[in-house]
Parts: structure tokens; C-alpha cells; sequence
């Protein structure tokens, strides 16, 4: 049996391709479609009922792809979208990026000190602190909304005076207290590109982890346990869809995926006018 | 004869509050409606088509309202929408933020030499260089595209570390010419509460309008012109509309109006799924 359909992925914008990518590199026989909201990005400034009203609205639109199964590559979607999206389209598989990003935080703090830096509506609903306490209910979690990293990664503006000036403004709360953290969760996808001005501002002794690689094993294990995988030889393919500007996301998700996106591989869809 | 009908002012989301303090100052007897398309701000990253599909969804909406007139408070909307507004809407009189930005510009500068600091889709269209042309046939005009500039205002960080590294960063390319602006045109309603931080790094010689003053003043006449003022003694009333997110349009919205808007003030529409 094989299940040559593609994972349908989908992000308020860019971010999500770091997660594409992970998943890429994990299962490469994999057909991939990735769509990204840009008419509506971002989604984490937004209120939880506006993020899962567009969250159910772009599945909807993946689905038309005859996908196998659904990659919320946005930790802001999947603090507040995962549970309907999962009731809404069930049987299908939903997977989200915050249960794999705890286990990854949980996995790497010796001390359980633990920092996330997410998105203002990430940390308004405290998704992160309830998946890591279920693993570790003794672990000590901090959050910090970190808005301004989600334009810089955007404008592609990874390393730098302003980087390193908004990091430290970030970072003075979470490292003033007497017991710093050992660990810290990059609690959105667009911050891994921001990962070495972080690192250098946090310190040596600090671990930095994302959900990229964690999530792509949380999806290679869900297509093993229901027998939905692409078992050819050959390497599948990813397609790009966006709600709007294609130059935008060809130029600045190229820096996401690692690889050069041209505009007109990026076919844009409407999901507000049709 | 006086017509009591509000004035409609639409943005983005909350930097075109800039523009509405300026026509209550200026006209304390008419009533206006503010609304703020926060579910899906930003407008500076997205496509012409988009952002006037936005715009003329916004201004439906502002219709059911009753009003006289539309303000359009926000640079992006202004550069793509104006002209598809007016045809849409005529005759109801549609004013944007473009015409009277440059002619305070044009006011302002004794050289001739001036710096546009605006979002992506306004620079990439040339909404300014073209209306301060035809004013000052003979004016040199520079762009510069200062996306972070929004963020920043909109998280509240309207002085600093980071604002003064993100203001020299812009800002650099445009002063290392051998002859400097003397104007620089504040091209977005958001970044007038940044000013003070960019006057600072432009330097003493260096004068900074922008579109609020002007465009009360065009509305004015506009008024004045087609017989639409509201003649009474009484003030106006201010009534605040959003489709998302009403605490933080108040929080935020708050240092834009420069008095406290409670969330409770905010009333939430949709535009989208209604």
C-alpha cells in the first residue's frame, strides 16, 4: 500500500517553511503542497476566533488538493485552531507544531527552566506552558511575546544592530531573574531564521529549539500509524500556493526554505472573493 | 442647511487615528466613524488588487453607516484605491491622504530635495513622487520602504534602542547623497508617533510633515465646497469601529488619539464571513 496524496501544510505566510523544509528533508518521498495566507497575514497579532475562522477557511482550500493530511505550520494556528480544525475535517490527520516544540523544550532543559518566545496571541492562550507542564508538570515556563521578530524575519532583516537591540529588549525579562532558563523555544516559524542573534544575545549556556524537526517526525510516525505513506522511490514534489504577492513570497521565503522560489512557482489563490 | 451625517475614515487598522485627531480638531461638529480592518492589517505588504478589494469592502461597510463622505486614512489605501473608490462610490466624495502629504511637502521644502518614507506598495507604485510632481515639476524625490517602521508603532516602541537603529538604517541611504533633503514626508499613518525618534537621527536642518494636518484641511474645503457641513453648536460624536482585536485597537489605538480608548468603545464588525 501507498499514499502517493500529498500533506497539505499551511502558515499565516512565510514562517512555515522552515517546518516544508524539515519536512522535506525527513520524508523526501513526499508529494507537499504549502499555502500561505499572505492576503491576511500575520495571524499573531489576531484574536483566536479571527485565526481559526482563516485556519478553517485555508484547510478548506487545501483539501481541494486532495491531501492526506493537514501540517499547521504556524504555532499561532495551532494554539488556537488545532482542536476545530481536527473536529471539522476528522478522520483526516491534523497535526500542529506546539505539542512537538514542547516535547523538543522538554527533551533539551536539564534545569526545567524554560523561556518561549511567541507570538502575542501564542502567549495570551498559554498553549506552550499547558504542552510542556503535560510532559513536564514540574517545569518552570516563562513566555514572551516577541512581535517585532515576526516583521524582521518578514523584511528579511535576520542580523543586525536592530535584531540584536529588539533580542535584548526581549530577552532583559526572561534573564534578570535569579534562576535563568537553560532552554528556549523559538515558539514561532519565523524565528529560527533570527536563531544566531538570539543565541549570541541569550548567552553559550542556553539551548535554542523549534519545532521544525520535531514536527516532521510527529508526521513521518502519524503516516506510519495509518498506513498513508508515499513508498516510491522517487522524490515528491512541493507546490507553493499563496493568498497574495507572489514576488513577496518567492524573495523572502526563499530565505525560509534555503533554496531559491521564483515568483511564478508561487500560484496564488483566492479564499475571501472567489 | 447642515447635514448631521458622519464622515467615514477607514485604514488599515489604527495608525490612520493620526489622521482622524486631526479632523476632530479641526472639524469638533462633525461626527465620524473609524473603521479598522485589523483582522487583516497590514495593507503596505499586500498587492495593489488586494488591498483595494479591502478597501472597497471597508468603504461598503462605512455605507451602511450613512456617511457623507470617505477619508481614506491610510497611505497604501490612498496610492492603489483612490481612483477605484471615487468610480465606485461617486458621487459621494472619497478623499486620500496622497494629494495634501505632498502639498505640505511641497510647502515645506525650500530646496526641493524630498524623502518619502513610506510602506512597500506605496514606494512601489510611486503614489508620491507622482502627486508632488505635479505640484513641483522640478522636485527631487526619494523613496525609501520602512515596513518596520509599522510594527513598531503598532507594539507601542516608539522610542529606544531599536527605533533609533531601525530609523539609521533607513534613513542611511537616503542621507549619504551629497545633497540632503530638507523634507522628509512621514508616507504612513503609523509613523507620525515615531517622530520625534526620526527627527532625531535626520538631524536639526530637516523638516517632517505629514498627511493628517493637510488632509483636515482638504475635507474642510471638500465640505465647505459641496454644502455637507454639519452646522451646530454641539460636538460631534467619534464612533469606533474594527474587525478585530478591540483591546488592542483601544491599547494601541489609544497613543495614536492621544486620549483613552476603552475596548468597550470598539465595536467589532465583520467584513469577512458575515
Amino acid at each position: 500500500m501507498s499514499d502517493n496524496r500529498p500533506i497539505g501544510v499551511f502558515d499565516s505566510g512565510i514562517g512555515g517553511i522552515t517546518v516544508l523544509k524539515a519536512l522535506r528533508k525527513r520524508l523526501p518521498h513526499e508529494n507537499l503542497v504549502y499555502l500561505g495566507d499572505m492576503a491576511r497575514l500575520p495571524y499573531g497579532t489576531k484574536s483566536a476566533e479571527t485565526v481559526t475562522a482563516y485556519s478553517l477557511q485555508t484547510t478548506k482550500h487545501l483539501l481541494t488538493h486532495d491531501v492526506k493530511m493537514i501540517v499547521i505550520a504556524c504555532n499561532t494556528a495551532s494554539s488556537v485552531a488545532l482542536e476545530p480544525l481536527k473536529k471539522a475535517l476528522a478522520p483526516l490527520p491534523v497535526i500542529g507544531v506546539i505539542e512537538p516544540g514542547a516535547e523538543a523544550a522538554v527533551a533539551a532543559s536539564k534545569t526545567g527552566h524554560i523561556a518561549v518566545l511567541a507570538t502575542e496571541a501564542t502567549v495570551r492562550v498559554g498553549a506552550y506552558v499547558r504542552a510542556i507542564h503535560k510532559l513536564a508538570p514540574k517545569a518552570h515556563v516563562l513566555q514572551e511575546p516577541c512581535g517585532l521578530f515576526v516583521t524582521l524575519a518578514e523584511e528579511g532583516w535576520i542580523s543586525g544592530d536592530v535584531v540584536e537591540a529588539t533580542a535584548r529588549r526581549y530577552l532583559a525579562p526572561i534573564f534578570k531573574r535569579k534562576a535563568s532558563p537553560d532552554t528556549i523555544v523559538l515558539g514561532c516559524t519565523h524565528f529560527p531564521v533570527l536563531a544566531r542573534t538570539i543565541r549570541k544575545v541569550a548567552g553559550p549556556g542556553v539551548k535554542l529549539v523549534d519545532s521544525a524537526e520535531t514536527t516532521a517526525r510527529a508526521v513521518e510516525a502519524a503516516l506510519k500509524a495509518k498506513s498513508l505513506e508515499a513508498k516510491r522511490k522517487t522524490s515528491g514534489k512541493t507546490k507553493f500556493l499563496a493568498t497574495d504577492s507572489a514576488e513577496r513570497f518567492a524573495r523572502v521565503g526563499g530565505i525560509f526554505f534555503g533554496e531559491t522560489i521564483r515568483p511564478k512557482d508561487v500560484e496564488i489563490v483566492d479564499l475571501q472573493f472567489g
